[in-house]
């Protein structure tokens, strides 16, 4: 077999993945130290993670002049098409800063800034019209629906990320983007709120319903659940000696689960299973370093190591037909 | 293959399983409801759950005049042998009173009366002396070591559960308990404490240091980490509509584990893995009912179904060999 292993190297054969989403400057505080402003961003980490299955990323966001030139090359370099970044020379990148709590799973917000964000209008560049996965970042809805709208062709996969604060402000255009996805990928205190459920089985259903027949409930340090149909497929997180900076592997994790698809070119639930996985093993990475740092340069080989890292830690050889 | 199916059903060849705990009454509120005084204690649970898998299934425990004998007769229906549970006829067994949260994650307790367990004297009967496989379920260190002394030849597996009170008022005997251990069967509230670690890898290695050679500790319902050498297995705990009666569960995760490997006989990781697999598969159905009333009466199908959902849940077809 081993065809997971060849088409991973050959990305010729790879569908293309348009993502939207933020690129941003962040300042993060952990208990392990602070970062300097660094750049972050959710479009980052899922073009990022997703650069290393499929060499047709191609992103569309928007950022101001304070941004560096040297983080568009570094983007560029790992083959991410930047034609559709919007750079607005008089205008200010947008900025968020945050500090973790001693137990890295709960953060307190201490600057949003906004700025080039809060007028943000996805302009989709003609060369990306005819993308064939579409990745819709944590963004408003409002900008989420305007993409749909405006690629003529419908992808033939479209996942979207949401949180809390549009299921308060934006909840009609939220329920609007559901209709139209096909994969929500939101962690577990969201997945509450938007079903009001709190058995994770029962919000499955009801945010199905809402829309998108594939739903991936992430858990944080307790990995994540994949729902279909009458299906449900459970990937661990790796544990890990510590988590140093847990900014960005949500969306790296989704970064990793769209561009493994992508690649693939198959969209089944044995294949989103394995497409799991990979997401998984890009987000671990994300969390062992600040920010992009670590998912900026990874060979294929450690990506392939860590992957089966997940597979011993959790397949396991039963058999129960005889 | 088929040869855990096979060994399931076969139970002649089962190594034979020593359970020493409480038998009990237990009054539970729970957000769906409240049970009359029904009874449970570790070692039911335990005996129980490991009585689908072994027919030698020894119990070593106390109870008071006040115990139902319907219930004695229940379990020894189950093939469990009672020859070990003491009967103070003139005392009153051992009572637990508690309410769950809405989360059904955290509880309080109402009530605690020691009765018959705080002068517990854990007399091994002469036809327990040769047992296999050992099982101490939480008790005090103190009872626990004594059973340990009292046991002429040293079993082949011996586990142990235990609980923070302990870890507060009788460390020093629970550190040499667990020298004398193989498997340390604990929640990860309970290693973060006994290990002064918060990450449960860390937590893993200091706690494996104090004598157990395999740890398990138990996430509720995120499932349960396995940890031996180097290596780290992770068993998902089954996603539930509702979890009606979480009380036991932990015991019976052990129960079906032990069982589990008494039936196969074999002690290695992999066996270790698999049993896991169907000691979550027995606490799984210990949440949907009041007390023991849904592991009083399984049939081998509705297990094997059930080890079948954590294996859908949790199994991908991967190849990363090419």
């Amino acid at each position: 077999m081993g065809q997971i292993y060849r088409n991973f190297a050959a990305k010729s054969h790879t569908m293309s993945l348009l993502v939207i989403g933020s690129v941003a400057f962040d300042a993060i505080e952990t208990p392990f130290g602070k970062s300097d402003r660094i750049i972050g961003g959710a479009a980052t980490y899922i073009s990022l993670a997703a650069s290393y299955f499929s060499n047709k990323i191609n992103l569309v966001s928007v950022v101001g002049g304070d941004f560096p030139v040297t983080s568009i090359q570094m983007l560029e370099k790992r083959g991410i098409n930047t034609k559709g970044l919007q750079i607005l020379d008089d205008e200010k990148s947008f900025f968020w800063s945050g500090r973790y709590n001693n137990d890295m799973n709960t953060r307190t917000t201490l600057v949003t800034e906004l700025n080039v964000l809060g007028t943000f209008d996805p302009i989709i560049p003609e060369a990306y019209q005819n993308c064939e996965y579409l990745m819709l970042g944590n963004l408003s809805p409002e900008v989420q629906l305007k993409v749909m709208e405006r690629i003529r062709n419908r992808p033939k996969l479209v996942a979207m990320d949401t949180m809390n604060f549009w299921m308060d402000v934006a909840l009609d255009d939220l329920k609007k983007a559901l209709k139209k996805i096909d994969v929500l990928i939101i962690n577990d205190e969201e997945a509450r709120i938007l079903s009001k459920e709190y058995s994770l089985v029962k919000a499955s259903r009801v945010i199905r319903e809402m829309g998108p027949r594939y739903l991936i409930i992430k858990k944080g340090e307790h990995g994540a659940l994949l729902f279909y149909g009458s299906r449900v497929y459970f990937a661990p997180a790796l544990p890990l000696e510590d988590v140093f900076d847990p900014t960005g592997a949500g969306d790296t994790f989704a970064g990793g689960f769209m561009g493994y698809l992508a690649q693939s070119g198959r969209v089944d639930f044995d294949n989103m299973k394995r497409a799991v996985i990979f997401g998984s093993a890009m987000a671990s990475f994300c969390v062992e370093k600040f920010g992009t740092a670590r998912i900026e340069n990874l060979r294929e080989e450690e990506i392939l190591q860590r992957v089966n890292a997940f597979i011993d830690l959790s397949q396991v050889d039963i058999d129960l037909t005889a």
